[in-house]
């Protein structure tokens, strides 16, 4: 068997080594959710910035830019962080330049891992398929909320352990904790998640559609992997 | 309504704002546990060191002492870390000194709050009484293992928030989750614990009837309650 663990925030990254490992980083309220629907949608890469001038400055190489700070468009950007914003297609085929508020920091951090992958309930099983075909260690990098343990990204990380565990073990206490939050609440996730604070605060933008979509499962059957500078999607 | 919170590692307390609230400092296995057993068997005072040098220095100004390291007793020192090691009542009346490897950071890393309790299984109602008679904000600093999320004190955490319902509301996603979690899995803690990470090395070193000890209920209606350097019991 494999193992899997799971570090809560970027804040505890260093608390685990990252060698040898595939990383999946996980922002579900919204940032890989946005992530895995604009690859999805005709997307053809994707660069993260954590510093939002610096991803404006995109814009001027041909790239859509795409950047939020706390749940909403920041200045000047055409995008913001609204994973339906891409289901239209009409981005087929651009680059795309983003910055989040805690996404791009976890990837940021996880640069000494073999692989980065990007986690989200709408290519949960994908993802799966992918790492139970890889054979290596898996750590979940959730982004957390400024430093803070989060409610949806934990959750996340719970339904991947449970998908993984006829190859993968938990290592560590926080995969076997919210491996069993999983199994308690998956049934009903938008329901349990609706008494989490940043659930209350995404309620304040009116995305409830948003919501949504991050919280659905298996929507997409491709991956979103770092390659360099890059994200790019595989398909499984 | 009041607010609780919870801290999952001392790695992470400066996130959270300390003023005005109570902290629960808690380190199931074993320090705090033995910290309550002490107090309830007739130990007057404990002081706790992060250092272990400091801590067995103590003994020239006729303290108990107590050292513990990486689950062991560390060597030189009278006591250990078992909380069953207080119950044949030999130490009544002794001033103890006592250090750990997570607690005591905990606990020194908690000093900007109103008051600092220690909190335990064998004294949660106690607590509980305490801290609704006392209708202040609550924070539950889980003393973590060598700084990552830990199952027994998260476990112990989600019963705190559970018991404090009537009360107290989750102002986080942590206490959310733990009091979910403890809603599942706490009519078999020792079960569920027995996969944990920490229970796996105790079992290691034979100390079975500590590891029931400390996932015991209200054994003790009393309080630990630091009193500047000094950590002291109250009854309830």
């Amino acid at each position: 068997m494999r193992k899997v663990e799971i570090c809560f925030s970027p804040e505890l990254i260093h608390l685990h080594s990252l060698e040898g490992k595939i990383v999946v980083v996980v922002d579900i309220f919204r940032a890989t959710s946005t992530m895995i629907s604009a690859l999805a949608n005709g997307i053809s890469e994707i660069r993260t910035f954590a510093d939002l001038e610096e991803c404006r400055s995109m814009k001027e190489q041909g790239y859509l830019i795409a950047g939020e700070r706390n749940g909403l468009t920041a200045p000047g950007f055409e995008m913001g962080n609204s994973p339906v914003a891409y289901l239209n297609g009409k981005h087929q085929g651009r680059k795309l330049a983003m910055t989040t508020t805690n996404g791009t920091l976890a990837i940021s951090k996880s640069v000494e891992a073999d692989e980065i992958l990007i986690g989200a309930f709408p290519n949960l099983s994908a993802t799966v398929q992918y790492l139970q075909s890889k054979g290596k260690d898996v750590l979940i990098h959730c982004a957390g909320w400024k430093g803070m343990f989060n409610l949806e990204d934990s959750l996340y990380a719970g339904a991947l352990v449970k998908s993984l565990e006829s190859s993968h073990e938990p290592s560590e206490d926080g995969s076997l904790a919210m491996k069993s939050l999983f199994e308690k609440e998956g049934h009903d996730l938008k329901g349990f998640l609706s008494q989490a604070s940043h659930a209350k605060r995404l309620q304040n933008h009116n995305i409830d559609s948003d919501i949504d979509f991050c919280l659905t499962l298996d929507l997409f059957s491709l991956i979103g992997k770092m390659e360099g500078e890059n994200l790019v999607a595989q398909e499984i």
